[in-house]
């Protein structure tokens, strides 16, 4: 089987209001593509019969598998059972396994069971059960009108077991599909979404239809993606990761595996491996570079001293730049934030460091200096450079982008990277 | 019309594979609720421009109206409008509204636009545009087969304001509903779920059926949610309100109206009206109070300097703590963190002080002082009060946890709170 068409069907009425978000279809459907497999169609619906039957028929009848996840339990508004029961038009029953498990369940905990209880062992007549490690009602599978209906329950903990260890076998036995396509991941940053489309189409005209290429936004990052479908295309797909790495240089942090770092994390790993330390001097971010900095653990190892000189005279007290520097140049200025990074190195003995100033908003904004403006002063004591950039946005969005971007600044110093990346070739 | 059908249309491959959690459309549904309207089904697709068409036409059939979330953006995966223009046999257009936009905010921000960014402009013929006030992609709208589409962005800050500030003003006109149950939400900080829970099954063991009682929890708040169905309940709503803010006492932060206040916010709101001035010493956390407090437009009003003083030796330059008192107490201790606040009240001259000194982990904890051990000082010169606490978790959580906490103990301090919080409380 080669399309496999897998539909996912989540059922409840918290998920219709926005009590919660639903975070148990983004489990399934990555344990799926685990095995190569990927979701076609996700619906949700609320704790009703009537739309449960109507939308299983409909389903069932597209659908190769349909996974339905919710209303498996005790309560008045878990109805899977009953819906399936009337969409095949077979009886419900008391389920000798499922029965048996629920005593288990009971006896284990001390609970005497009552009809509430029993209700989830009342399964439509031909289910089979599937096993339910971490709760009181089994999963159950049955196949209408050629479609697998595998009925799993809605905690999350108690799916991702049953999925794993019953379902995903099942599954994979069914479909005889094992992985057919293999991913890369690029994770960058300083480049736009249209930015990067429009550069990869300039370069690669030609790019080959067996490689399919995702963008995605994860902010500050962009993700790259490219997806083969066989294993035969495994030399082009490496061949055009070199040339993406070639076209993209340093905008490029690494390829993604399992985790996905943060800019700290790349800037302060980099750091560890230099044995340097940093030292931080903000105005307009705040304290946000510092805390991301110690966000990462083990960062006492690079860091030790950060000023958050918010105010004129705190930016003279602190780190001993001069008032009139401030006056002449204005706190936003290539002048104090240069001070400020010489300061900050001098008090701290750190060997890099990252020193801000802008205007973050929504007040305080010239027509000389714009909202959004910011200087950075980074770099090492025998090297401190300096640049300006206008980042547009609410006062969070430029406060992040600043602090990333100056971390990214010291990630490129650290990497001895010879390019400058895109966001300051905007402003030339 | 009383029974309108809304349906929610998802677009991405993204979604489809699990590479992130939906939670727009929780964001939407929150926001349809608060208008007494409930979205009746969900659908999630990958972008596919044939599947998108499937499904349009399948959704517009059965829905009043129609609200299509992703594939506005300038990439090729991008495939909102095509769709929509095939669906309703409508040719593709440049919309000179979509096109102004366009470069308005490409000015903005120096980028000259090419074909890629003018993609975005191309819509349905006889499509209306909805303004989008944080991205490059407007919305739009059309009427087709009885149904209204609208069409929005996936990236959830332009999603959020073009809900609350276009769609939903239109929705609420064409749908003639209005809301026809009121919802108090109460803020709380300083309560887990099920010990609130708990507390008002003891207090009020006959809570009337007429008001159902909702959690939420939103890290690091827990919102209170009282619904009730008909007008003839709203004083009994009244009356239970009042009950809950005798009972949670501080706990309470305020009534949620339009937006959801950071715990910054307050604080920095109360500081403002006493025109009192903050700063703080932070070790364990990094700066990430202070970063907390300067998100907060207009933080300059009452914050001017932040220490971050991550190693001992610069505890003791920065803020003088002397090394004696270190040694004697170690790093994380009462002594230490009471002399860090005088000593950053005396450098920055401001009134009020935080300073916190804790292990985050994973590494660096002992038996005497585990990691999650945490020593906070806060308040005036005149009055600096300690406490400590062992807040369990990863280290991102206790970072957080010990900011907001030290936050709240502020902000208690500016209302003359005579109460003492319940994670304060445990201890004892």
């Amino acid at each position: 089987m080669d399309n496999i068409n897998i539909q996912l069907l989540l059922t409840g009425n918290e998920l219709m209001v926005g009590d919660i978000i639903d975070s148990n279809s983004a489990m399934v459907a990555q344990m799926l593509l685990s095995k190569g497999l990927v979701i076609q169609r996700k619906v949700t619906i609320a704790d009703d019969v009537a739309l449960l039957i109507n939308e299983i028929k409909q389903m069932s009848k597209q659908a190769d598998i349909l996974i339905i996840n919710g209303g498996l339990g005790p309560t008045i508004d878990d109805l899977t059972a009953q819906a399936i029961a009337q969409t095949c038009q077979q009886p419900l029953q008391a389920h000798s396994e499922a029965v048996e498990h629920l005593k288990k369940w009971g006896g284990k905990r001390n609970i005497a069971l009552d009809e509430t209880h029993l209700k989830q062992a009342m399964l439509p007549k031909g289910a089979n059960t599937i096993a339910n490690k971490n709760g009181s009602a089994l999963g159950f599978h049955l196949n209408f009108q050629q479609c697998d209906i595998y009925c799993t329950p809605g905690v999350p903990s108690e799916l991702e077991v049953m999925m794993k260890e019953e379902i995903l076998p099942k599954v994979q036995l069914t479909t005889n599909v094992f992985p057919h396509y293999q991913i890369i991941r690029l994770h960058t940053f300083g480049i736009g979404e249209s930015k990067l489309q429009q550069l990869i189409t300039t370069h690669f005209p030609q790019w080959p239809q067996e490689i399919s290429l995702g963008f995605r936004a994860a902010s500050p990052f962009l993700e790259l993606k490219l997806t083969i479908a066989e294993k035969t295309h495994l030399s082009l797909l490496k061949q055009y990761k070199e040339q993406l790495q070639i076209l993209l240089g340093d905008h490029i942090l690494g390829e993604l595996l399992d985790n996905t770092p943060s800019m700290a994390e790349y800037t302060v790993d980099l750091l560890k491996q230099s044995s340097d330390k940093i030292t931080t001097a903000e105005s307009c971010t705040g304290g946000l570079i510092a805390s991301m900095i110690t966000s990462v653990a083990g960062a006492s190892n690079v860091f030790e001293a950060g000023y958050v000189t918010y105010s004129n005279s705190i930016k003279n007290e602190m780190l001993g730049v001069s008032t009139q520097i401030i006056e002449q140049f204005g706190a936003v200025s290539k002048e104090v934030v240069i001070e400020m990074a010489k300061g900050a190195l001098e008090q701290s003995s750190a060997d890099y460091v990252i020193a801000v100033s802008g205007i973050a908003g929504p007040d305080g904004g010239s027509q000389e200096k714009p909202v959004g403006t910011v200087w950075i002063a980074w770099g090492k004591k025998e090297k401190i450079q300096a640049t300006h950039m206008c980042i547009k946005g609410s006062r969070l969005y430029f406060q992040s982008a600043v602090a990333n971007r100056s971390l990214d600044l010291i990630r490129r110093e650290l990497v001895a990277s010879q390019e400058s990346p895109m966001y300051l070739q905007k402003l030339q």
